[in-house]
């Protein structure tokens, strides 16, 4: 490791995982906290979900969305992926002096028509105020409280021939907010026809549909590091593999032009609103009609297979018929895309 | 309010008041929300307590402890305040692009080792790096879950007659950190001798103590704003009053030194291992015994009474005889004390 933080290490990639591995896990060491899930789930009266996340995306607005809406999804979609039903928040705003109390306005009522959206209440708070230059206008963290409703998930649940779901299109909130940091397109033209919009939305009725449809192994959106780093974060140093078929993932064309105009890969682009499902292969079906039949998942594809061609490995088969393979997102692409 | 967040809205006195009733409040209105206490207490499987802090003490490090320190015992104590048992916490980590490694791995340690002493494990966690300039080294959030062991605690619970405890002396956390942050102490002494230090300890066993000794009606930890603050709070906007003798408030000599120095008043400084209690009056002096029983109580004190002498204030009569009014910290004190 370096002896200084460097932006590499909020990558979501190698870098973020060698800081959590080599510091965070053997400092804290607990079940909970070892499976390394979206949320932990926890003993106590039932079984909880609990997770959190910073959010500290730059521009704070992006078309599709705001820090606001995404802090409320962040969380409400890591407490699905674990299998909780997201039932509270917390709040925790970090603001810099002199960050406008109409953006703040702004950005309270997006997490409060979202928390409602989702079925969600902020339950506890917290506001902290940094001087000039010691922020960058405004953070927010959120904590979310959820109840287990699907206690058997897990890497180690994977099986040689289960498919790989993806419940839409790749890469869109990365694209998004890349294209408004670099001043190319409208944060405000959120509105239908916009070709580039982050897919920010919570994954609590897709995760519910799919749970419902057929047996999953795993969920997990794919946030940071994208599509391909999260694939890779399921069968790493383990004896299986996952080959997809790059025809079959759904990228939005507006997201592959930003992508080419920005020399990204919408593999590693962040999703804010899709899921990666692995799932018992005779329920494949079943559960991509269940998804295609929920707001949200009109596009959901099954990318791909397990297998045991490469252990610990992402294949990908290209359009033109080659294989190559898809590694874990390495240093710095997308900084502060959430 | 103003048009612009500056740094009193983080001061923890009428600015964040005012922040959080005119906006935060009525965007996320629920009855966990509303009594606006330490943390919220959450219908489900059993009762839960729900807490939240974000951590962006300046210095990070100063004597008595630092910001993992903090982090830690700020959301245990909030639990503990809000009659939890603290069972779980989460740690999100906002770091600076070039913060050392080195004091981030000694901040873990002070987390890792607070974390154990006090019983609690981090369950989930979070990683973000911003760029230099657009932080201070490290922000922290950590939002914790407790189970509920005193469901009966509110500032609707006191009564006229009823008395204020203190378990400590007041401002030690605040005093010290202004101190570390004039340069004026060392921030590596934090040995026994040393004549400055924080009072940053987990509250868990003190709130038991109490608990299990009297009738409480109300704990709160005397956080940004101090022991005046946080009283005004008891009382404020219904009938009744809480008078304080300045004589029985205990305050270390050499806090009262150095807030005579800073220009300070130590019952505006911040403690972080403190706690308030108000307790019926015929269960006094048990719980005074209780809590000079336990490690960190010795020096817990009765230091005022419930009145209706002037309702919604605080009195306090000086060691002069005088009388005079303890408003709440208005505009800002000592800011990034936490």
């Amino acid at each position: 490791m370096e002896d200084v933080i460097t932006l590499d290490y909020g990558s979501g990639g190698q870098k973020t995982a060698e800081l959590i591995d080599s510091l965070l896990v053997p400092a804290f060491s607990n079940p909970a906290l070892n499976v390394l899930g979206d949320g932990a789930v926890l003993e106590g009266n039932g079984q909880l979900v609990f997770s959190t996340d910073s959010f500290v995306v730059s521009p704070w607005k992006f078309p599709g969305g705001n820090i606001g809406r995404l802090c409320v999804c962040g969380t409400v979609n890591d407490l699905c992926m674990a299998g909780g039903l997201p039932k509270y928040l917390s709040l925790s705003l970090i603001l810099e002096e002199g960050f406008p109390l109409s953006c703040l306005q702004e950005i309270v009522a997006s997490i409060s028509e979202e928390a409602a959206r989702t079925g969600v209440i902020v339950a506890t708070g917290d506001t902290k105020v940094v001087e000039k230059e010691k922020g960058d206008g405004i953070y927010i963290n959120t904590a979310g409280i959820g109840f287990l409703r699907a206690p058997f998930l897990g890497k180690d649940r994977i099986r040689e021939g289960d498919r790989v779901l993806l419940s839409g299109s790749a890469g869109c909130h990365g694209a998004a907010v890349m294209m408004a940091r670099a001043g190319l397109v409208r944060t405000d033209s959120a509105k239908p026809g916009n070709a580039l919009v982050s897919d920010c939305a919570p994954l609590t009725k897709l995760s519910a549909a799919a749970l419902a449809s057929g047996t999953i192994r795993l969920m997990r959106d794919p946030t940071r590091g994208g599509v391909a780093t999260t694939l890779n974060e399921f069968v790493e140093n383990g004896p299986l593999c996952i080959e997809l078929t790059e025809a079959a993932i759904p990228v939005d064309p507006p997201v592959a032009a930003a992508c080419d105009l920005l020399g990204l890969d919408p593999l590693y682009c962040a999703c804010e609103g899709r899921m990666l499902a692995v799932v018992d292969s005779k329920d494949t079906d079943r559960v991509l009609d269940a998804l295609r039949s929920t707001p949200g998942g009109e596009q959901a594809a099954c990318i791909g297979v397990v297998t045991r061609s490469r252990p610990g490995c992402v294949l990908v088969t290209t359009r033109l018929g080659g294989r190559r393979l898809l590694p874990k997102l390495s240093g710095l692409q997308l900084p502060r895309i959430c």
